[in-house]
């Protein structure tokens, strides 16, 4: 049978990851160094500490975790991260646990997008999300990125303009904090006159954040959602991660916002999964109980921070001064930009030659709205010496 | 903010599960016997083998199964699964894990389901599955539950009836396995007609399979993926859950199809989930491969045989002659046909007077085609004694 002439009209129009593509392009390249990849260190996985955890929790809360469980999450996982959002000042009703953000964010989506609907996002922004609200049948308009965050102007502008034209705004899609892809932290006073904004004009807020906790250096900023919080304010929704503070295998999230939408949120879950692993959420909660998560998070920083030292260094060291590059203090990723006629697609056919591999900045953008002089480097998964060889290399297309 | 006014269509529409309302509404009963869950008993967990194997996991396998894993599912859990369904002859290409079955028959369902569109199923069916096909905006054709099955007449009548009305049929939505929620078995000879009538009208079968492994007598039929398979067709895809067999806590199931399908569910798999867990993708792999689920089967069925014979002894001990049940070899589930004009919703109510609690049939029917008279007992949540004393309750309602 030719199921290809029954499929929805979402599912013809999905192509495959171009970055998964990429990626696998570069396969069998001996020696190749990869600043491609998105994923943690194993050095940071706390193996043994988990290996513990799970059989304990099996062991003596068995009958419980491994019954079916609510969709809104473990109530022991739940009240651990109560007490560790505890600026946040949570109900129960306020939290659902989830698949990694993903699963979240696919359910948050849900609750508000109908066929040609409108959400804002950053541009470039993370390339998952981004096709899941496209293959939702959203819209999609992109706001750059300044070295402080979102440009709040052209914010305003896009807003005015979609009104204007009568479009429906659903939300405004986030990542403040280390972004991925270009490793910038968007400023106090713009998530302030971020919430403004989306006050004035009555469109919820998604932040997502999954390097919040992966500061390795100077000092945190309150989160939108704690912002609002303080302020008494409903209109934004957070969503956080384990992946890269345990592990992404575990796929451990939750969700904070307004119990309404946590309601709805639920109720997709249900239809959408039942429950995320109750096990694995019980383990995530008795690991914050036990606060052993400081001390994860103090061994994360202690393994990436020289990495990101590194590759900092030697892009200055190496790399051609008409280049710029955002300059993190956390997370996983440094953005270059390239002069203007260059393309970071061309760069990475080019930079295989030399061994060497990065996401094109392309890959980044919602459709039709893609710009091509830029480059995403990672520095999580190579150790030091390795970034630096990478680097040089990556200069050396730059001379040709 | 006012957020229900932008909630999306299908969200504003959803309601809060019915089920979870009426099993609420028995809450403080005090020495209530309840027939209403799907739960399995906690006696059934492998907690000991499981603790350890979560254990032996993370310690020696943390670096591989606490990463990111690939959307289609754990290489090793995929690689077990294909040697334990060697009948079906499996390709890595032709499966693809997830979160319980649910999640898989989101996918799915995602794959072919646009707004309008039909899907068939049996009258009554699982509920959860029923809803969701609702939220996705799928139509649902109800086809009526007979002691052998799907009735295979009316299903072509009503097949023609859609195809003159010009609907599109996206596909059959099937539990042949001492389904939820009437405890029926399909015979081989309907699933044969079922697959030739797919194959006539050229509709995509959906078989969802959670109970087949809970037989505790009478002959196993080979399931109608296995027939197809044998049959060189391609038109069955069937999902197969680990929840009634080591604990729905885990959230573990996989499914099997046409590797069109199976890459399409794993697109969709991205935006939803990322993956499953990979930490119990790998335990449950691991389990299998240790051939230690014979065992655990085998201790299933020494728990719920005595439960089920509890409960048809205690019908047939108790209940009045003008009653009609099933009489299932396996599974959770008996159905229990009042006389015509008895309600099961007003049993439910009164029932609790007898504090004893079961889900009224009414429930079990996609929207608008409810009947009224049946209601639903579960025998694997209560030991033997507690079900003779539920059913004797039971019958006294049946002589005021």
């Amino acid at each position: 049978m030719d199921y290809k002439k029954i499929f929805s009209q979402s599912t013809r129009k999905q192509g495959s990851s171009m970055i998964r593509e990429l990626v696998a392009s570069t396969r069998g390249i001996e020696g190749l160094i990869s600043f491609a990849g998105g994923f943690p260190s194993p050095k940071t996985f706390p193996t043994k500490e988990l290996s513990e955890l799970y059989a304990d929790v099996v062991k003596n809360e068995g009958c419980e975790v491994l019954q079916y469980g609510a969709s809104e999450g473990d109530p022991v996982f739940k009240q651990a991260l109560i007490n560790y959002e505890i600026k946040s000042n949570l109900k129960a009703s306020e939290i659902i646990t989830s698949v990694g953000s993903t699963n979240a964010i696919f359910a948050y989506a849900k609750c508000f997008i109908d066929e040609g609907d409108y959400v804002i996002c950053e541009a470039p922004s993370f390339l998952g999300t981004v096709v899941a609200f496209e293959a939702m049948g959203a819209k999609l308009q992109g706001i750059e990125v300044e070295d402080d965050g979102m440009d709040m102007v052209q914010l305003e502008v896009e807003i005015q303009k979609l009104i204007a034209d009568n479009q429906k705004i659903k939300f405004i899609y986030t990542i403040p904090e280390f972004q991925n892809p270009t490793g910038v932290t968007m400023s106090k006073i713009k998530r302030e006159r971020l919430i403004e904004l989306a006050e004035l004009y009555d469109i919820p807020i998604l932040e997502d954040n999954p390097y919040g906790e992966l500061r390795y250096c100077g000092q945190r900023i309150d989160s939108i959602f704690e912002i609002a919080r303080m302020q008494n304010k409903n209109i934004v929704t957070s969503v956080k991660s384990f992946s890269k503070v345990l592990g992404p295998g575990m796929r451990s999230a939750y969700m904070m916002g307004d119990e309404v939408i946590i309601a709805k949120v639920a109720l997709w879950m249900q239809k959408i999964i039942v429950s995320s692993d109750c096990v694995t959420q019980r383990v995530v909660g008795r690991f914050l109980e036990r606060n052993m998560l400081d001390a994860q998070l103090q061994k994360i920083s202690e393994i990436y921070k020289p990495s990101l030292n590194a590759m900092l260094d030697a892009l200055e060291k190496y790399m051609p001064s008409t280049l710029k590059w955002t300059k993190p203090e956390g997370g996983m990723f440094i953005w270059i930009t390239l002069p203007q006629d260059m393309s970071g697609d061309e760069l990475f056919e080019a930079a295989k030659a030399e061994k060497v591999c990065f996401i094109p900045g392309s890959k980044f953008y919602p459709k039709g709205q893609e710009k091509y002089n830029a480059i995403r480097l990672n520095f999580t998964f190579a150790d030091p010496a390795t970034i630096e060889e990478g680097v040089k290399r990556l200069a050396r297309l730059f001379k040709k």
